[in-house]
């Protein structure tokens, strides 16, 4: 057998052993009893260790030197070996003691948080959230002399492949150039045309998860092969065959479901979407979080919080709901669903106010991980950057340095990623829309086969069969960039 | 480090890696979407090729042989070793290619068999059937060539531990003699006092799943720490920490899912009393199908088909049901859920009728497995035992040797473990109520503490320490026997 092959199978054990974690996961967060904490814990440990070993074992390394020198049979294959190459470097650049403390750091600087975050006590989370920085710092440097880049784009390439600080930094200047002055213009409009009325509850639950079913249906969701559950945070999970989202009611609200419903979504049609030949290979997983993202942004905000899609849905959610009267109305609900406002909290924001948020994190991360910043002045250096970036300045440290999960948990790296999707949704929607220029139209019929269909061939079926931005330039003409996305927000918001 | 205690590393990895395929498997069974088969089926291959491949490590046997040189720490170390050399034993006597054929014969042959059955097409699973006894008369061959004993013995040592077919014989040879006579008088007794009256429906399956879930909680079952969910066939899953029984419901009916939820219970508790400082360790679990069987049958038969117990349950399911009426007086209850009939199927057989049917399953597979009974000659050979055994004769093979799944699933020696289980069921209550004389008293007033207490402490607590009969032994004075189950069956139905 080729040394090739030997990999493919090899990776193939390892995949299917993280599809099994991946389930525990769902079945963690959607219904477990507390009583299965230990357990579930040994069980995640215990295929944790064995898929690590299996890509630390010596003879690996030296599978992947006999494979380049074999002659491979076209792209998907050399595009496999160099994904098994790049997830041998993240597995092996870090000896297993690091990874060990990494994790143990994250565990007990997140729950810690837990407390710290409702309480306002930054103060009491500090050590530990210096324990965490300080070995993802080590094993940043680690990887990024296997990798050959600086530490913070190793840490970023966990999430996004090949990542750069010096695209991501010109991006982010356009963006920080442009946003100031759009969102003063945003705000003068929307003051203009005058508030938008929230339908009032409550909503019953039950009535909210048929519709988001009903949608997820429309969206091309099959439940033959995947489900929609309640977890705290909302997630998509499961595996191509088995999608399972999740999403959390609210009775006086069912705009926040649905929102996330049909981000969820937008998430699993990728994962569905995916090469099915490749399933168990790496080049057929998703090309990474930036392209993710761009998916589920793709879906809600692109989509759906556009007036054709809600040409279609409000009628839907006015049956579902008995709602009647001018707040149900097609251009309340699009006002309502496209409001803009400086907010503190990153998750609550929209698409015009969002990338300021993460535009402060990716400084203030890139700062840290670099030794230019000392998380004792985090507090401060976030509210300046709030106060820069977005003209607001958080009262506290909950509304402010607090908020998201990723640090404490030792998520490094990740937030750019959320911003680079914002763009690559308004790209990709921009391409489709020239190449099926009814996709407006069919979409306020609830047909999105156009849309999808198009998705599906250019983007969900590559896998990661080539970069980013060579998956976009074959999509849409051009690596990622900012036109799309303030031409989106122009026609919007403007 | 000793190489006992490295044993009992690897043994908790592959504990680990096992429940986490139990748990995907309680997936599948109660909500996985059809479209996740085939991701399933290669995440348990995953997982079950990585046991596998670390139980046949070449240097596992050196680390065996190391072990058994060493002073161990106590009994339970050394029942620990012993255990693990036992389960040495079974993965190592068969090759991995016999595995791999047994695993593929009995999928296709019990895909063969749920559509033969409908069709009463013996003929049709025949040749299916043949090549999975085929296969598994070979791995009982190896398998008793290492183990020391017959090859029928061989195939019951997987689900009990040490059984002999000398031992079996005995204490079926006096239940087949005793049964006949014993029948008859029953079936005149029950003439006698009049038929009871079935209580009708329809039973809403939310007030039956309540009902349900009170009950357990009155068993101890401890919510916690496992879940009640649906499944088309009733099972008893998830690990310590984690149980997880299901039922199924009929709307015409409630004793049916009842009477299984309680019977479900009865294994959970077994599960949830196994000894948490052993729980990855082969000594800590279970110790076998026979004893698991008398948990189930502890509750379901000895407990909860008590008149005591339905003096306690009866108002309960009258307030579920709204039920008002002579059907729902405890005395027709209790003749309800005491009732005796000759019938065809076994899992819808009664107490006194239930041996017969494990007594003809246990003779027909002893005789295909020894070479002593063709396969062709099947259908002929049931319904003779039959006649012989229960005086009736199925009028087809769906009423006879179609109906269970068990061989055409390659799961040869289990049937005997049934009837073992009724009679240690039988013994362990009489033994409860010896030490505790108001176990029945308090059954009525829904305090099963002294009970499940008892079963804690005398059998649950154990583990896999010592043999069955050893266990039996110590909590009841006497290896397994037949005399208190008949003294059980003339007391409830002489």
């Amino acid at each position: 057998m080729s040394a090739y092959r030997e990999l493919e199978g090899r990776f193939r054990r390892m995949a299917a052993l993280g599809e099994a974690a991946g389930m525990l996961h769902w079945d963690m967060s959607v219904l477990m009893p507390p009583g299965g904490v230990p357990a579930r814990t040994e069980q995640l440990t215990a295929l944790k260790l064995t898929t690590h070993e299996m890509k630390t074992a010596p003879d690996l390394a030296d599978l992947l030197d006999a494979a380049a020198e074999e002659i491979l049979e076209g792209p998907w294959q050399i595009a496999n070996l160099a994904e098994m190459r790049r997830s041998w470097v993240h597995a092996n650049a870090v000896d297993a003691g690091l990874v060990e403390a990494m994790t143990r750091a994250g565990s007990a600087c997140e729950m810690v948080w837990r407390e710290a975050r409702p309480e306002n006590d930054y103060a009491r989370v500090l050590p530990y959230l210096k324990e965490v920085l300080n070995l993802s710092r080590q094993a940043a440097s680690a990887k990024a002399a296997a990798l050959g880049c600086s530490a913070y784009e190793a840490l970023l390439d966990q999430y996004e492949a090949g990542g750069r600080t010096e695209r991501i930094d010109a991006l982010f200047a356009d963006l920080a150039d442009f946003l100031p002055d759009f969102l003063e213009t945003a705000l003068s409009k929307q003051v203009a045309r005058g508030e938008a009325v929230k339908p009032a509850g409550p909503f019953d639950t039950n009535i909210q998860r048929d519709l988001g079913r009903k949608l997820m249906g429309v969206l091309g969701f099959d439940f033959d092969a995947g489900r929609l559950d309640v977890s705290l945070h909302p997630f998509c999970g499961g595996v191509p065959g088995d999608i399972r989202i999740t999403t959390r009611y609210t009775e006086d609200d069912f705009t926040q479901s649905l929102m996330g419903v049909l981000h969820e979504t937008g998430h699993a049609l990728y994962e569905m979407g995916l090469p099915e030949d490749w399933h168990y290979q790496p080049v057929g997983s998703a090309r990474g979080m930036a392209l993710h993202e761009s998916q589920s942004l793709l879906i809600e905000m692109q989509a759906c919080r556009s007036r054709e899609y809600l040409e279609f849905a409000a009628p839907l959610m006015r049956d579902a709901f008995g709602g009647s009267g001018p707040e149900w109305e097609v251009e309340n609900l699009y006002r309502l669903y496209t409001h803009v406002e400086r907010s503190f909290i990153r998750v609550d924001a929209d698409e015009v106010t969002y990338p300021a948020h993460v535009i402060l994190r990716y400084r203030l991360e890139r700062a840290l991980i670099g030794g230019d910043l000392a998380l004792a002045e985090l507090p401060g250096a976030w509210n300046d950057g709030m106060e820069e970036l977005l003209g607001v300045r958080p009262p506290d440290d909950r509304l402010g340095c607090l908020q998201d999960i990723h640090w404490y948990d030792g998520a490094w790296g990740y937030f750019p990623t959320y911003t680079m999707g914002a763009m690559a949704a308004a790209q990709l929607f921009a391409a489709a829309k020239a190449a099926h220029p009814d996709i407006p139209e069919r979409i306020s019929r609830g047909d999105f086969t156009p849309l999808v269909g198009w998705m599906r061939k250019n983007l969900h079926a590559k896998g990661s069969s080539a970069s980013t931005d060579e998956l976009l330039e074959t999509a849409t003409g051009k690596p990622l960039g900012t036109d799309d996305f303030k031409a989106h927000l122009q026609a919007r918001y403007g």
